[in-house]
């Protein structure tokens, strides 16, 4: 057979971009022509997939092997021994629609659909996906190529259908650490008795994403048919989006992102829209919190984002009420996974000490999406959310719902502490909410579940010389090191205290 | 000491991105929280690196080694068995300035100075300078900002300094197949007296750079200080900008680039300007082929390159002419680096059948350039330029300047040639640059010397069923099939006949 190579598995682990590995004397790697870093395709069967090269000088690999990256393993499904054929990929075309918004132009719909069905198939690189990124971000798509983005993003994927057509959801457009409202609305809505089969996103740019912190109590990489079973059951769940694969070219994008600690508008409401619409909601409430340093810093860029939503929600065919909250400070005590499941988890069990804003948040959240019901008058929501919580039935729904989809677990802690005292004596005038999240983040959130930062005062606070103010919890210690040496560095920027 | 790894030469080549290896169930990947794609900062004596971090699964390291890729192992400058550290790097500041831009803002010199600085000294990932490129290509960075740009650029390499104060240069701002007039005007302007240190680039979206064809004839890769004699001797050279390291940051971002077939226009600008500078040039001819399949494909976009060009040598202190030419066809035969090497010695040696397109247009680049020298009264340059090359002194001066570069080398030959016929008769009409560009480029040009597309008509020719039109030379078996593919793909793409 014509550059048949046997397959090797290497155990490298090069995250989400297919490596494959070839001797640079191999006569397939010099008959082909191709260099290092080159895109090559590797067939299997009936299956292809797009790799790129690294060449080996040393003896890892024998004459007439190819070694592949776990990832493209795993796209390639093979086992080892199996032989494979390789050849140059065919152009991709789609690239030149890139190259074409890259100068400016407006792209068409069936040129996002190119697009999207060349990177879910693995034939783009981390530089083609971040170059079409980077081109689409802020102001540099109108409401149409939105819209277009949007319906091609949940045509490449899955779409769930449900046993009623009244499906309701929530999104918060992030930005504000440790508002955790969902683990709390999702018990409270489906106690009520609607449908809320809530996907969620992991963390992009923040130290937690809802699926992050739900994921300290239950498993939440479930299959849509494991999925649809808890709903099912429990008429509610809280699951991450990326394991349903309901926008698979989403779940690649968000790779990139978070290097580049960018999630722009457009991307912004293509994204949330194409995994609601996917999941198969037709009543969503979006929640803006707006704060000097939140995502969305004032209401102007709040009104854009709502009017986006609301226009691609309308032409799509979905209900959005978009609702602005307050977003100048974070919400509840603990930053990061396992400190923010702790609020969570006080606010269901009626703890005194539970976080008050953490609770009345997801209380007037809960209000507005259940007055999305034609039983529930406007106005009324509030009442009937407090009674469920208050009752103690929203707790044994989230503990039901847990079980549901696999165990409830127990919340970790960190052992590498470190508190943070108040260096002179006044009141708390302002928390820098990117700040700690960027210290929560070096201390090792989200990936590390114990770790982050736990805020011990609000706003408005009297303080003394040696009030704690925050405590660091490391995920390592080498985590923690590098969050003290962050926090040495721009000591002043995270607490505001004004002298009396 | 903390954290000590023993280094391992891994033999994998990942080309310009630095790589390491380390074992997931290593210690400090554990302690340190290092997922796989994190960046990760090496430390060996007084010098560190930021790689990217693969993580193994299997036993290609034994515990407590760190594997590292051929790039990484060279900018370490360790050797085998030493000891190195490793720790998270200290967040790049200079990123929130390409995310700045990318919201569209404007950055200021610092801020370009922050970020080459970080770019050449590694710690900008692919994915990174991907996001820096494309948020500053196109109408996206004004007038101020690509001087910044070009200044910063010139000040993060190395700059040189001749005897004289009087240096001319020329670049041609490419985008039209073939164009290799540099081997031919740099004889004979040093021929003439001038000094001419010509540095050339590779390819980035050709299918040959200069550099890339004048390597068929002469090595190329010289440093500075080999460069320096072989124009103390010699008066002029050709040899690869990116070896004298004239603008470090320019040959990594031209990488990423190639890989997106993207440069706009306020990167070309700083791109050649900034070499130019740090070459020492006193006196610069552009030359902008304009046509509608070339890189520049009508006079307003050459218009505004012409102002940029001219604005920002002005303000950097260099004379720059800017000279429009034909750009409508490929001039010479030969497309790809061997090919082009032909076409060049048949000029230089007054062979009959040498391209006249070829030799008039380097006669009048050698020829504007003679005209910037005071001895030169205008209008008089191109009869000097015909005279040098008519007496067989610049053939001469060509084998001196190869000799002087390390050797004089054979051109070679493919052995994988295939004719296209033309399948009706009539006149040439049209030949699309891009196309044909392409197609040389599958073939393996400019990686493969021998590879490319030999034209063998010119737009006017009158052609019968079975006329040949070009021949695909293939760089190897593969690669001429692929080219194949695509010639079928897209048969009408290339040339045009109209019937008569």
């Amino acid at each position: 057979m014509k550059n048949s190579l046997i397959l090797r598995q290497t155990g490298i682990d090069t995250y989400r971009e297919a490596v494959m590995y070839l001797r640079t004397d191999s006569p397939v790697c010099i008959s082909e022509g191709f260099d290092a870093q080159a895109r090559v395709q590797i067939n299997y069967l009936n299956k292809s997939i797009i790799a790129t090269l690294n060449k080996i000088n040393s003896n890892l690999l024998e004459q007439g092997e190819i070694g592949l990256s776990e990832y493209a393993w795993n796209l390639l499904g093979a086992k080892e021994g199996d032989l494979v054929t390789v050849n140059h990929p065919r152009p991709i075309n789609s690239m030149s629609f890139v190259r074409s918004k890259i100068y400016g132009n407006k792209l068409q719909r069936f040129e996002f659909k190119e697009i999207l069905d060349d990177i879910v198939s693995g034939r783009y690189s981390d530089i083609q996906i971040t170059s079409f990124l980077t081109a689409c971000s802020s102001s540099k798509i109108d409401f149409q190529e939105i819209m277009d983005l949007t319906q091609e993003m949940v045509l490449v994927g899955e779409q769930i259908k449900w046993h009623s057509d009244f499906v309701v959801d929530k999104h918060c457009v992030g930005g504000l650490a440790g508002n955790r409202t969902t683990p709390i609305v999702v018990p409270i809505v489906s106690e009520f008795g609607l449908i809320m089969p809530k996907t969620s996103s992991r963390a992009i740019t923040s130290p937690a994403g809802t699926a992050d912190t739900m994921e300290v109590f239950a498993p939440v990489n479930l299959t849509v048919s494991q999925m649809k079973k808890v709903v099912e059951k429990e008429n509610g769940c809280i699951v991450w989006g990326g394991a349903v694969s309901l926008s698979p070219a989403d779940d690649i994008l968000i790779r990139v992102e978070r290097v580049l600690d960018l999630d722009s508008e457009g991307q912004l409401v293509a994204s949330v829209l194409s995994k609601k619409i996917a999941a198969g909601s037709s009543h969503v409430l979006i929640d803006i919190p707006i704060g000097p340093s939140a995502k969305v810093r004032n209401e102007t860029t709040g009104n854009l984002l709502k009017l986006y939503f609301e226009k691609v929600g309308e032409k799509l065919g979905i209900k959005i009420n978009v609702y602005f909250t307050d977003g100048t400070q974070p919400v509840g005590n603990g930053i990061g996974p396992a400190l923010e499941a702790r609020d969570i988890l006080s606010v269901l069990s009626l703890k005194k000490d539970a976080p008050l804003d953490l609770r009345n948040r997801s209380l007037e959240i809960a209000a507005k999406i259940l007055e999305f019901s034609p039983k529930v008058k406007k106005g009324e929501g509030f009442k009937i959310a407090t009674d469920i919580l208050q009752s103690g039935r929203a707790l044994k729904k989230f503990e039901s719902i847990c079980l549901a989809q696999g165990g409830f677990g127990k919340i970790p802690h960190s052992k590498f502490l470190r508190p943070y005292l108040a260096k002179k004596e006044g009141i708390i005038s302002a928390i820098d909410n990117r700040h700690i999240s960027r210290l929560a983040k070096l201390a090792g959130a989200p990936t590390m579940k114990s770790a982050g930062v736990d805020l011990h005062i609000l706003v408005g606070a009297k303080v003394e010389i040696g009030t704690p103010l925050f405590t660091i919890h490391g995920g390592s210690k080498g985590e923690l090191d590098y969050a003290l040496a962050y926090l040495k560095q721009r000591e002043n920027d995270f607490i505001t205290i004004k002298e009396n």
